[in-house]
């Protein structure tokens, strides 16, 4: 998912001109023009940051200058300065919010991926924690780069860039093994094809159809522990599992003893708390 | 906030786009081009819907067809039917997830605003709830209109519609009372005058320096109301008080006997929590 | 309306790519590549110049130098020096015309303001000078700041950050009571409320609905200046009124002994007569 | 000039978008939804109409329903009705002011432009009113059109299309007769060449060095007329001649005795009178 | 990579107004409006069709009739008609062009592309053709899709849809191991490993390290057979190999031979020959 | 054809951003951040470079240093150093493919190009070799960009800078004569007319009409330089002939005796052969 800067500055300064509409007028009415001043962005809470790349951007890009005190992905504090940002005063005011809610989101994002992630590595347990497409309308490049620097896999992005067979399309076509069957025809050798099941007897046969990925949908841990069982027995071990659906922050683990490779959870994305940061102005 | 549908289209088709990258390899390669299907968009648990039109607009944009089955703010039930969506079945599948994104995120800020302003109106406060400007990037428009549907008040959309004086203008300009009057200079005849405040004594001199609304930041609920009482006997009885921060659902009603006349709530939009709604397809 | 520089260079760069449309056919065919020149920018009649913001960010997009010789607002004689650009021939030359638009349509709205604000001042009455909404088609931006910078009022920008009930909303609604009304409740407290009267009556109810600001559409002074005596008398005094239609230049002070807050001139923007400006190349 | 109905509605929308801002928060307030109304839009004023093509797409790109009462290019007198709009009453109110803005200036410049090409036919000369590259920003294409509407020339649209050589390319060169033939060195065979003099002189070198247009700058109409007498003497009477600078409306008919091909006026598109046009909503 | 219809449009569009420029001074000088002809579009030489969704949507989008006569992927003989368009004349002529330029250079892609297929095919081998990222600028998604209707593979699109390390990333690491092994600790479970390389031991450690992909970068057929057998023979039968480089229509046969799975081929796209394709007009 | 470097750098900036997606996740993988490197760009066979001010403006645009090492329209060797890249490691890799995209058409169509122009050149004629608007879609400014750096002639760029009546505006119009007077009247005078003719008795009814070149289409070279003698003979030698249809590398020549002026030549851009051009890492 690297971007050069100067894309991601594009895409940053879209959603900036989106919030600032025909102009600042508070900062115009009371704040002097060329006025220098320095602000710093603080957390108001512990967790893990993300989107400090983004925030230096956004700063310098209205030709402020930004500097990182942390990187993406730090553990930070409560009370912790994250960034140090200087520059003209009315720009910055006019900045201030679009920054905020590009910082806090993330850092969100990752802190609860990353708190998840944790509890999996303690256990010992192969699973990654992964994102899905349920990201907030639009941020899906934002959301996912989260959960990567939470240390969470950011799944398939765009529609384009894996095979991802689920219960609508085999509604469509009828059964598992022919979605996977026609996918396998029709696919370029660069994608790897996964499908979404219900019950194990489907799991083998996608297995067996040549799935590279199988999507275990709302199963319970056991029943993903036997039909991990079952397709290593049947040969199938190289073929990966991924557990999707019911899980929470409570049942996470034992999720994880079901020897499944992949945990997603739509709410990192789709229903994510943001971290309280803010940024005061220090008058120089 | 009312947008012709053909802009709204477009704002739409802009996420839409960013969504599908170069293509839907999964589509392409196993359902048949020209299959018309038939789906429904169901809610998984029971809210209170926003985004219908949002939907019905994202369907029709691409040569679907549409129909809402309830209306934008309506309290709907778990499994209850929000919307049919009929045409080509490539083309919706296409279409499900950012469809689904946009109807989940908006529903479940609709449904956290309703049930706080349901709480203000039992206990027969006159009270609003109000969002803030702490949304999901570039998000601005849908957060602030779903909190609308959900009963709220969107507060000041862009920077251009109000002049707000926060902590930061403050601590450049040196006092409230000089920033409210160099405000007063300035701005607009078209323009009401918000400033932020930390105890009574400030409130008092932004009335006299001629403030439209008074926000009251961190205040404890008896500060409010004390401060609500100070502004009216002094004669600033048409100030518009609103209170900001350390507000919770718990703590709601403690603040809406304060005698204030908005209570705003950053986390309606910036901790969104989506409601669970899924698009089942019937194969015709 | 303060609007971060780099915004307002993507505006200002995207009214520069359509002029140029496939490229400058008369710089390449004669004009040597890197030949570096001097111009100055010229004012070729007296008036009072706006649009130098515009026009060196215009300038310095483009990797030019611009150097402001005089500053937004200022009163310039006749063959005075506006500012002076360096840079790639080629370049400038390709710029020149785009430039000396923005900055002649600025500096005549701006003129015309300047000139109707200070006749005016010296009669010493408090209206003032405003906008409308009838600019030029996409230009509400920088004619609306042409404006300020003349020392009007902008009036209501965008049509997101005020309510101005017309006559043909009223036309829909039946009444002025009822429009005003119905707008109270359903208008967000960030908002202020104004309404078109044809006659005292009518505004009488409005001020009584809770109008903020009160259109006198096409009064004659005497009735304007019965109306706001009316007002005054039945306790609204604080209710802002708007002279619009009708002024002139000639009939200007006739309405300003009215004892109105804002006089709207609807041929500031629509029928700007631009300044004379021109760009000379001195070869270096 | 001929662009498809389609590419010339995404510029027409494109304006559009900006006017509206986040919304029209009157629409919402207090007009309901989906209420059929009808207006009229009418000349409040005589003149020559020019921009009933665009109003038309503009109003239906928005999904209402717009018929022509007359087309462009037609005499209209006051009070007479110039299109009908039919449908959503909200979505009409939002698009008012953009619809009126891009007709009243188009009708103003082709007003402007029919009044002076009249003058002329009517002495029976040769000479064709032409438009310049002076138009407000980012407006070339209509203002252009206003002016071939009104039976002006459009001349140069971009700088793609025709070299044209002006005194600052000249300053550069060093001669009138260098740079021509530079030119014709260098460019397509597709373009024309136009040369800038300020003599009759140069005017010949011009001729000689194969220019297809002279533009005489700030030529009185004696001097015009000498010119054009020598050209034609020396052989080169095929060339076209264009008066620029110093023309107004009262000497346009001594420039026209001139024996000149061209007079080309900025004051047609740089200081634009709007013509008078108003749109009154009849309720159904 | 299906995309829906509309989004489709838009890209064809975009290419479309940058062709126009200001508009078409033919159409508009001669052709009248509102005329109403009949066209047809006609190979002038046997090939293998593509574009025909692109030529028609194009028709569409701009409110002509299109009417498809062969489907894309279709063999098509000398002066076959492709497909029928209908509706004005001057939107007709002004999109001429434009179509033709899709659909020619789709068409020479497809046709080149199953030329070679179809060699391959009639061998009996298993290896298929492939495009490669040399496509002509920012036509990466056209020039893709008719390789795909050709009957080639597209092979990966974007960055974002496969690793694919090649040799500049080797030289950086220091060797194919590293970056293979690096490649599988930080790459999503949804993405492919493909690692370019330059002899068979390079290749037997690829796929050691867990490539799932190799491209043997300008083998002899010799060389990439005797690699093939080696990966075999270690048990890595499973691993894609993919030939690149040195091959030509003439050599083609060779590498079918070698007993690889791939064969891409940068000339499809780089240096397609446009299929010769016109349109004639049929007066009504 | 001059753009300003900033306007230019965003056309190619909006072509780098289609091909980027997502992100590029091999870089992200394998290369560490913050890693300079320097690159050198290379030339794998003999030709006329084009494209190098579009590479270096690439480079720079994404913030790396470019350095030519060669100008635009050099002959260049195989193996030659066309220019150096240095800079962030990541940026580099991800802006590999599309800058050699760029730079490879463009050199190969002036290769082509050039190889022709220099025949032509031999001969003594004074003949010149265009282009025309079969361009790879949307690439229509770099297409002939790369013609006039080879040597040739762009031709009409857009379809507003030159009226070119072609077969179907005839059909259209009845006649060759008819459609060249229509055209006389109505177009600017900025404006040539050219017109395209099938036989030499067409040609003389054009040049009687007016117009300025004549395009004989398909013709012999005997037709062809038939029709230019007796245009000659009737007084119409300075109007200009243009050879369109039939021409190849291997009959140029013959065309060239026939005495025409312009030879336009489709296949320079819509066939374009890539020059074979790489980018080398050279770890610092």
């Amino acid at each position: 998912m690297f971007v050069p800067r100067k894309i991601l500055e594009d895409k940053l300064k879209q959603i900036l001109t989106g919030d600032i509409g025909q102009g600042d007028v508070t900062a115009q009415a009371i704040i002097p023009p060329n006025l220098m001043v320095i602000a710093i962005v603080l957390a108001k809470e512990a967790g893990t940051v993300a989107g400090i790349e983004e925030a230096v951007i956004l700063a310098e890009s209205l030709g402020l200058k930004g500097t990182a005190k942390v990187t993406d992905g730090s553990a930070v504090e409560n009370k912790q300065v994250l960034m140090e940002i200087s520059g003209d005063a009315q720009t910055l005011l006019c900045l201030e919010r679009t920054l905020l809610n590009v910082l806090s989101r993330m850092s969100g994002i990752a802190t609860a991926t990353r708190t998840l992630a944790q509890k999996l590595q303690e256990t010992g347990c192969k699973a990654r924690i992964a994102a899905t497409r349920k990201s907030a309308p639009g941020l899906l490049y934002f959301d996912k780069k989260a959960v990567l620097i939470g240390g969470g896999d950011p799944h398939r992005l765009h529609l384009d860039d894996m095979v991802l067979i689920k219960d609508n399309h085999i509604t469509i076509i009828g059964s598992v093994e022919e979605a996977v069957k026609t996918a396998k025809t029709n696919t370029s050798f660069t994608k790897k094809i996964e499908v979404e099941v219900t019950d194990s007897s489907d799991a083998l046969r996608a297995a067996k159809a040549g799935a590279d990925i199988i999507m275990l949908d709302n199963f319970e841990p056991a029943q993903a522990k036997a039909t991990a069982e079952i397709l290593s027995r049947m040969g199938f071990g190289d073929v990966l599992l991924e557990i999707s659906g019911n899980v929470t922050g409570e049942n996470l683990l034992e999720y994880a003893e079901a020897d499944v490779d992949i945990i997603s959870l739509g709410f990192l994305t789709h229903s994510a708390k943001a971290l309280d940061i803010s940024l005061e102005i220090i008058k120089e």
